[in-house]
């Protein structure tokens, strides 16, 4: 862990969360939940999403600014990349990017490793945005770890959390078309999945309808919750003791580079509370 | 139609077309099946899209940039915004952008245009994407020629066709939700439309299923093809006779700011006909 040793943090660190949208409030919310006297500081890059079309250079570069204004101006002293597309293509120009003593976590090597401790088989399934498949980035954290992961691209479930149709019959049906699809692919390449990845910050609002339909002897992994759970490891290595929940209210400040209208007004379904006032800023560029 | 009378605009005029993504690959169809003897440059910005989310002084600096891309590199004489959103928030900012005798065409001004011509009852309908319906572009152009219009939007339209579901059971479902919604909201408000108009360069794919789930009396208006209708009318007036057709292959020549791999992949959908290699251009910024 990288300048643990040498950096005295506060009993009340600051953990910088970044996400090309709001997507990774979901993120942030497993985070507060498991570390609730922290501060928080949320940005998400909304004037440039979808980073998924975007080439890795550029997405190197958009994300390394979301970081130096997370440590620099807001002070993080970890920094949580809730967004797939930038764990898979950017991590290492973000860690670049800050000082040495600023830990980096992103939320794909946390979720390869939670399917890791639950599979059996050692064959998993990961369902991701078009973009996250692309770039093969949860195959690989799984191969490192002897896993054979099985990855399907599901296009149509962000829009879908984005109407607000978590649990509605057209969702339940297109769910079920994905896994049907997903599960005699996987069986055709001769794998016996008992895990599956939800591989997008989106994908824990659908996590009871999913729970409905995938067979019951399939463990689902949320990345959500795995990052937050690697982050409360962080925490307790670097303060000596596991962090102490308070009941106040946690302090979470949400800023957004562009348009802050959707992010408001979808955000407070994937914090599970209200984002409060979303501050626009400027990052350039 | 400015500059019309002291420039002469060859018999074979190149038509430059602008998108942010390649949805606007529609409007460039329908131009070509009217005009198949001009040529065709098309840029979608695909680097910055979706425009949907951004501020109007971000789209007008990044549609004026493709702007001047077509027309001072690619030499178009004529623009066709093939973009709802650029058409609501930039058409005046392209037009400063770009020299007088340049003729700039957004879609929908010609969308509104043909529903007032269609439209008995002077009441219409329109879907489109959430960004389109914020900006209340439509019901303003329609208001100006004493329409009344009830917008809708549609968001999971787009993300549907990008699936590839255009005649698909789940398709079917929620367009049937969306216009049964759509349906009620408009009569609530005393409304008695007979015309409905897609206000999406995406949605002439799903025109089939369309055709099948609203009523049997209500006319269908697609902004590629009055916006096609109306660049041809253009022509016309410029040339002093209407464009003969060809038979051979068209000129089309196609680029994009970033990832161009999704482009070629769906493009051809759109486009009817394959895209031939897209080549990626940095406009900068």
């Amino acid at each position: 862990l990288s300048g643990s040793e040498d950096q005295v943090i506060s009993s009340s660190p600051t953990i910088g969360v970044f996400d090309s949208g709001f997507g990774g409030l979901t993120v942030l919310r497993a985070l507060v939940a498991r570390a609730p006297q922290a501060r928080y500081a949320f940005i998400g890059d909304t004037a440039r999403l979808p980073y998924g079309s975007k080439s890795s250079r550029t997405i190197a570069r958009y994300a390394a600014q979301s970081a130096r204004f997370l440590v620099e101006e807001q002070g993080a002293d970890y920094l949580v990349i809730a967004c797939n597309t930038a764990s898979a293509l950017a991590l290492d120009a973000i860690k670049e990017a800050v000082p040495s003593s600023v830990s980096v976590i992103g939320v794909i090597e946390p979720g390869a490793e939670a399917a890791h401790r639950a599979s059996k088989t050692k064959d998993v399934l990961v369902i991701a945005t078009d973009a996250t498949v692309q770039s093969h980035a949860y195959a690989a954290a799984c191969r490192a770890r002897g896993l054979r992961a099985f990855e399907k691209a599901c296009p149509l479930l962000v829009p879908l959390v984005e109407e607000g149709w978590n649990n509605h019959p057209v969702t339940t049906e297109v769910l079920r078309i994905y896994f049907e699809e997903l599960v005699n692919q996987a069986s055709s390449q001769g794998l016996k999945p008992d895990t599956l990845v939800l591989g997008c910050t989106h994908y824990p609002l659908l996590r009871p309808l999913i729970e409905q339909i995938i067979a019951s002897d399939i463990k689902i992994i949320d990345s959500a919750e795995s990052t937050a759970d690697k982050l409360v490891c962080y925490l307790s290595h670097d303060l000596g003791a596991p962090p102490e929940p308070t009941i106040d209210a946690p302090s979470i400040r949400c800023y957004a580079t562009d348009s802050v209208e959707k992010f408001e007004r979808l955000g407070s379904r994937f914090l599970g509370r209200p984002t409060g006032k979303v501050e626009l800023v400027d990052l350039g560029g």
